[in-house]
């Protein structure tokens, strides 16, 4: 053994020693610094050595590029051993439960040569869980993705691709639409098996295949989905961020992946959390607390109302004829309001408006307030006046005409804002919007009363 | 010419003229009635002599067994004739506006062979109007398939079927899905390409199809395309009510369906008319007409709760903090009823609830309710009595637990009603649901007062 080897075989030691330590704290910020720190050969060397639950670990914290070459420069076996190895639930549920912000500067990307292998073969819970590990996002398209994709190249052959599908048959997640990769991965096309049928069997794939439709598997689960159904694809390529092939999301997941999502949105805008199973075989003590936490935060927001009532008690004492109006002024407030938020919500959800149309959306929504309020406010007026006395009728009719614009424009702008903070724009639902406009519009009610009827 | 002929030559003649007068006059009725008495051979000859309007008219008219009869019967030319007669918009417009009543008896199926012939080439709204001219009701999925179906036969083998399949690659709505039909029309399997293209070319259909699953043509288009999407079919025969097949839907044509009525329901939920396109491009004089119809509805309603405040002025007047609580505790209540609402309409559009099931929704929210109520009963009680006096948190308090009772099971029954009475359940919208309660919850409050505080 000359110096030489036995200097580097000291390193990799203390490397494998280092990195055990590690390991065995959970220390992954530590073990980054070091495997970023050490050589590649080191590494390679480190994880032959390394029990398999440490050499997932440490091989995921490597940046993309070097995963890559230390991945070639594996034995085979060893190479099967790190799959095994990431697979593990110990491990997945480690990186899986990474903070965000953690897993953004800890976990590069896997290379895609890795990602499908990673994934195939696993049950589709294990799959979600194991997808974490590859970087993606909870809620992103490529923890729900299929990683058995069927493919083709451009330079096969009609024959070629149809001998491919029939080997592949038993295990892809769909063989009527075929990603065409080039030799890097790189989805290139895409090309469905109608079109295949149709054509003789010496064309070439790349002068049958249309252009890719790719969603990134960072991408939203649901957006993607929508983006699957809107487009009306049996299925949607999943790529990386250099465009190389990891997955597929086929229309009925796209179509299951919808179905959570609208179930949630309609169960926040009515203020309930959303049931996880049929509606009967729910305990009603599941209903209960399906609904109390909602109610407790209303209930809590409602105090608001108290106060400001309390606060125009002398007011209500003078003239009590004002009490009479508060259910009818609030209501219509909150009824405005929940139109507004419902009918933004759902041009969400459908991509028709962006948080970053907030300002156009405000402006509408003051005019559909205005309308609506200047409509129903001469109508308050005219009724108010006949049955009480026309300065009252006033009142009732500016209150309605303030209450209404306040109202659509907050309910239209609320679930932008939701959007741009990250919030789900159904949980500021239309009990929370009915919850703030009761109290504005009690603000606004007594205001315009205490100035025309000089109270 | 001997005297038989001549009779039955005056009776047809007398048939045409009759017939003529009737459809002239738009008079069904009464030319059902005449086509019912006439003999087969008699309307076999009148319908040669027919103008293509009155010709479709008269045969529409038809029992089914005699329709198939008469269709038999005719030359191929006038088969033709007689199809396009069908698919004018007049003659179209006249039978799918038939009042609903009306069609039930008027219009039996017509028969399976003639249903995709009618349907066939097409554009799609026409496809539709002329759907109606089946006697497919509004809202069915008759109205909303594909007629364009590529079929197998069980004896065929899957050589045969799949240059069946080739064949059909430019017309057919799908290749991915083969209804296999016995001799009479009748869906007896169903079979996937994938599943053809794993079998030896000399295998038979029959022992490849797996067994079919397949709505009738009458049923609901949105119950049909969850179908379609929960089983994550790709595509679901339509049949008619003998199981012949009439045509095809798609999952891309069933997301369409789906899409629309959730984005229906969304709307109802929250008080607004559906718009029919993309937020940006609905002129907001249109938003303000697609909300205005129900806000003056809830407006109207919530008169109510004006009189009854009116009915408790006395009281009122005598404890004016009574009023302080007055958006509080309705505001609660219509919490508390939308969310009974909001779940109930989603378990009704899932399947999971139906109409039947009223009173094990009702027990359930009654249950839900009293317990939401007894929960923050308790809250309100502790907070009124420690900022005013116990006797007004004991009103509180047990307002609260009424009220919820009340407004969780009035909210959890009020979808089922409206499905029974064939409304939109969510028409019996969130807004809705708070004016009713608003005006019980007043009435439950000022009793309650009244009785403890002894005013």
């Amino acid at each position: 053994m000359n110096p030489e080897t036995s200097h580097e075989t000291r390193d990799a030691d203390a490397l494998i020693d280092e990195i055990s330590r590690r390991v065995a704290r959970d220390d992954l910020t530590g073990l980054a610094a070091i495997v970023s720190r050490a050589p590649t050969n080191d590494l390679v060397e480190a994880c032959e050595h390394l029990p398999v639950r440490a050499l997932a670990v440490t091989y995921r914290l490597l940046p993309k590029q070097r995963a890559l070459e230390v991945f070639e420069a594996l034995h085979p076996a060893l190479q099967g051993d790190l799959v095994r190895g990431l697979q593990d639930a110990e491990v997945a549920t480690l990186f899986a439960g990474l903070d965000p912000d953690d897993r953004v500067w800890l976990l590069d990307e896997l290379p895609a040569a890795l990602a499908p292998r990673l994934l195939r073969g696993l049950p589709e819970r294990e799959r979600e869980l194991t997808a974490g590990v590859l970087g993606y996002p909870r809620e992103s398209i490529g923890r729900r993705m299929s990683p058995e994709v069927l493919t083709t190249h451009p330079e096969l052959t009609v024959a070629q691709t149809m001998e491919r599908i029939r080997g592949g048959l038993d295990e892809a997640e769909t063989v009527y639409t075929l990603p065409v990769l080039d030799r890097g991965r790189r989805v290139v096309g895409v090309v469905s098996l109608r079109t295949l049928l149709g054509a003789p069997l010496e064309a070439r794939v790349d002068a049958l295949m249309q252009d890719p439709v790719l969603v990134e598997a960072t991408t939203n689960a649901e957006i993607a989905a929508r983006r699957c159904a809107d487009l009306g694809l049996l299925a949607l390529p999943v790529a990386d961020s250099e465009q190389r092939l990891v997955g597929i999301l086929t229309i009925d997941d796209a179509i299951r992946i919808l179905e959570n999502a609208e179930s949630e949105d309609s169960a926040r805008q009515g203020g309930v959390e959303p049931l996880r199973r049929p509606y009967f075989s729910t305990p009603v003590m599941n209903l209960v607390r399906s609904r109390i936490v909602w109610l407790l935060v209303l209930a809590v927001g409602a105090t608001l109302t108290v106060q400001v009532l309390s606060a125009f008690q002398d007011e209500l004492e003078q003239v009590t004829v004002l009490a009479l109006f508060v259910p009818l002024l609030i209501g219509t407030g909150g009824n405005t309001g929940n139109q507004a938020a419902t009918t933004v919500t759902r041009a969400l959800a459908l991509g028709d408006v962006r948080p970053r149309d907030i300002l156009r959306v405000l402006g509408r929504e003051i005019g559909v307030g205005a309308s609506l309020g200047a409509l129903l406010g001469a109508l308050g007026f005219a009724i108010a006046s006949l049955v009480f006395e026309p300065r009252l009728g006033l009142v009732i009719g500016l209150t309605l005409l303030a209450v209404c614009t306040v109202a659509a424009s907050f309910g239209g702008v609320m679930p932008l804002v939701a959007k741009m903070i990250r919030v789900d724009p159904a949980v500021f639902s239309n009990p929370f919007i009915s919850t703030f406009v009761d109290a504005t519009g009690l603000v606004i009610y007594f205001v315009v009363a205490k100035a025309l009827l000089g109270i």
